[in-house]
């Protein structure tokens, strides 16, 4: 998946921000792509973007369309077609992470095979790839891993590789979900990869690179969710880890959604974590500990980010709360000690 | 996948038997379902079937032409269009488990939907799957797990499931990839899934049964396999196994094309399983090693045995050279204690 920039954000009738988390997300992260929002009578989001209809946005530049609202079930609304036909008749190609793929709506396909035009649907995968060899790659990996789903890996990801850049040290994100490629423009749908291939479509999307770069890659579900656990250790065996972020949520009791399934120790998690991922690289090692402490009062979550920091001898912070100086300062120690 | 019987067995130009080995497989293990074979001029192998053309076949009631040569790189040969449009012609659908799909190749599939035939390609899922809830199922299940690849896994299944039923023990084989899913006529072919669908489609496949019904579920890979860990994990995660039977071979040193792969111990590879499959069954435990001695001599091999059942204090065999008695001995007394 390699998306065109730049993006005109379509916000259909989003009346939440959380709505149109997708669109926001690219704005907080790559607003360099972001052109310009679009949205349809009704809508209540305003992302602080000028606001074009595809003509314009295309004129000033944009050259693709992206869904950037999330309506629950992640349906592509009927209402929005003849916005999206007008987008495509404008020049501009579509992307979307939803549900419903563009091709399966034949309005969309055959007006985007007509005008020539490209349909990113960023959940399937547009290329078959090999299986493993499981040979070390050259250059640094992170991964962050969870001891759930939906725990900010992702948002851990993306502020580590910030932290990185701006202190002049190589380094790419990696995506592996739906809004992590729409905000890198590029990436591997993980968890939409036949099975046989997901350690090889790891690999790929972290290939060999100078010994003082940093690939930080997205990490995707749990090696305790019942459901996306293989999907998880694929991604691992695959991206040969040297430096393992653990990313957790202090107040959830259960993986969500299935309260048979307590959420494990953070000691349990590393160790599992850790015991798997030394089969493709013996020197994996857990450099920090990410948590999750939205709406937690400031004198709270520093006294718990000190308790768990005893408690695993690692940086701990909040990406969002403390940022992640801490976590880097060790990185960079990593990489020199590793290299 | 559920393929119609009875099967007209197709061998190609096949010289040697290993080329005709999924058909010797279903010959093996489900001669009923074989009524006869055919082959082409050059052909080689005889399995001991009444030899007929698509149309005598289809006259003494076959209604699948089952191609049961894997020639090197598992591509569909030019050379057999013919026959196989032949054979639709006559009446019979086809089923393959080959990489060059039936339905890829347009002389086949213009023929198959102009006849009305079915085509089954093995190798693919032909229904979607939901994720995986992690509830607990009713009935016994059993997973062949392994050291490694292609080591006995589906053999050591079947022999198991035939060992119960001729106990008049209720039993299923489950399969899980293409020639197993030609023995059984069904299954699912579980490393061609969508990586987040594994442990859903591993649940469809052993559904709620009988307190006293075990499923006897083929495995694939390893979890110390580079490339395939992952479907492993999905699988084991997915059929909440009862018991877990260890496949080895003991003359492998190191994972199949991957000589930096060393073989793990038994000890360490029941360990690893064992650590991961309690996450969905708290109760999981191993039962039996199997092992695959072809090419030992008789005292090397009991000598063998002896020591590893030392090593693990479980059954230990080889299910060609001593059978699988002692196993199921073992496991009709575990269904006792655990139901």
């Amino acid at each position: 998946v390699e998306i065109s920039g730049k993006y005109l954000l379509f916000l259909g009738t989003a009346e939440t921000k959380s709505e149109a988390k997708t669109a926001s997300g690219i704005v907080e992260w790559r607003p360099e792509l972001c052109l310009a929002q679009w949205s349809l009578p009704g809508c209540k989001v305003d992302l602080g973007l000028p606001t074009m209809d595809p003509a314009a946005a295309y004129a000033a530049g944009a050259r693709t369309l992206v869904i950037g609202v999330a309506p629950i079930g992640g349906i592509l609304q009927p209402a929005w077609l003849p916005a999206l036909i007008q987008a495509l008749e404008a020049g501009l190609d579509l992307a979307a992470g939803m549900h419903t793929r563009l091709k399966s709506v034949p309005e969309i396909r055959d007006a985007a095979a007509r005008l020539g035009r490209q349909l990113f649907d960023v959940r399937e995968a547009d290329r078959t790839f090999g299986v493993a060899n499981g040979d070390k790659r050259t250059g640094k990996r992170l991964l962050t891993v969870g001891t759930d789903c939906a725990i900010g890996k992702k948002y851990t990801a993306l502020c580590i590789h910030r932290e990185l850049v701006s202190r002049g040290v190589k380094a790419d994100f990696r995506a592996t979900g739906q809004t992590g490629i729409l905000i890198a423009g590029r990436g591997v749908p993980i968890d939409a990869t036949i099975s046989d291939f997901v350690a090889g479509a790891a690999e790929w999307l972290s290939p060999s690179n100078d010994a003082d770069h940093w690939d930080v890659i997205e990490g995707q579900g749990s090696l305790f969710h019942p459901a996306y656990a293989g999907v998880s250790l694929g991604l691992l065996h695959g991206s040969q880890p040297d430096a393992l972020v653990l990313c957790h949520d202090p107040s959830r009791n259960h993986i969500e959604g299935y309260p048979n399934y307590p959420i494990p120790s953070l000691e349990r998690c590393m160790a599992v974590n850790l015991g798997l991922a030394r089969l493709t690289n013996p020197n994996a090692h857990f450099v920090g500990v990410s948590l999750n402490t939205d709406g937690w009062a400031e004198d709270e979550r520093r006294a718990l980010i000190q308790k768990v920091e005893k408690q695993v001898d690692m940086p701990v912070f909040d990406p969002i709360a403390t940022g992640v100086a801490s976590l880097v300062d060790t990185l960079v120690g990593v990489k020199a000690a590793v290299a």
